[in-house]
């Protein structure tokens, strides 16, 4: 539709996730409106980040050397690890300020559909990190869906067998949710999970 | 939150029009999944874009040397020209396989509240284009919302003077559009402008 750089630029932003063809073609626009100093920002942060950025060799979270921050962090808890699926939900866990332990990135879910068995997640590298006595505490802190589910039943049972605590998030209501609308799934943990007032 | 390459990945693509600082991330992280080659490529689009794309000396739509791909080709017609705000509309009629004569672009509409008054637009090499008696008619297809409008009616009326018939494109009814859904002043349009049955 358009001249060749324009549309090779709308081509390749319409490849990237939840990008559609309006707003590749948007983006596409904006950014021959752009400074040409930013444009090349742009470009630049992208090969950069593919160039430099790496996956920390101890928990599997991005990293720009052997090891990330966390993992190299002497304040950090050794005796816990809090299991997660993606190096986001590192992100979204650290934001809490709640957890002060160390982490493990699987890299994904058990999908069968999608292939993906536990020999594609990084399990061995969770369990070499287990052997001295140093955790006490494993948290899966999968997301609660049917492959978050059924990961964290598969690491609990891989797990059951060692003299560590394993744990999962609390489910229940989201706080600033509405019961009324709550899914009855939800609702249902909720009760099931409910706590002593005042304790 | 997240360390040096990726956080500026995440910064620079939340700055594109329609990116949300969630979908940055999830850019960012597919970014770091795909394929060296991958992110090469959409790097050298966006610099390539931007270094190679101007604007064709004639009408103003984006091409990639002097003249648009349109401007140069002799199977168009040169007694019609339609005059557009942004080159995504000279696509939109394209599109349309309705139109055989050529465009002008404005780069805009005439907007007081962001500055942009007639000598923002391209209205003088518009002028300039109509000077020989080429030009037979002149179609104004701006969006049809009040900057639209108002810029359409100064054109009509700076065009008003000279042996040049000016047309609009019909408001009305979208085609599998909802009767009962239209707004009062679309539904308005399209009584104004109905047309006789079978002629």
């Amino acid at each position: 539709m358009y001249e060749g750089a324009v549309q090779d630029l709308i081509d390749e932003l319409g490849r990237l996730p939840g990008v559609g063809p309006k707003s590749a073609q948007r983006i596409a626009f904006h950014i021959l409106d752009s400074d040409p100093a930013d444009v090349q920002r742009l470009a630049t942060a992208l090969t950069e980040a593919k160039a430099r950025v790496r996956f920390c060799e101890v928990c599997g979270n991005v990293a720009q050397s052997e090891k990330c921050q966390i993992c190299v962090d002497p304040r950090r808890i050794d005796s816990v690890i809090c299991v997660v699926e993606e190096s986001k939900d590192v992100v979204a866990v650290e934001r809490t300020r709640e957890f002060r332990g160390r982490y493990h990135v699987l890299g994904g879910v058990i999908n069968p559909i999608d292939g993906i068995g536990p020999n594609e997640l990084r399990i061995r590298e969770l369990m070499t990190r287990l052997q001295d006595d140093t955790v006490k505490e494993v948290i899966l802190a999968m997301d609660p869906n049917v492959e978050g589910e059924a990961t964290a039943a598969y690491l609990a049972r891989l797990l059951g067998s060692m003299e560590i605590r394993v744990t999962r998030l609390a489910s229940g209501l989201p706080v600033g949710g509405d019961l009324e609308f709550a899914d009855e799934v939800t609702l249902g943990r909720a009760f099931e999970g409910r706590t002593l007032v005042g304790s």
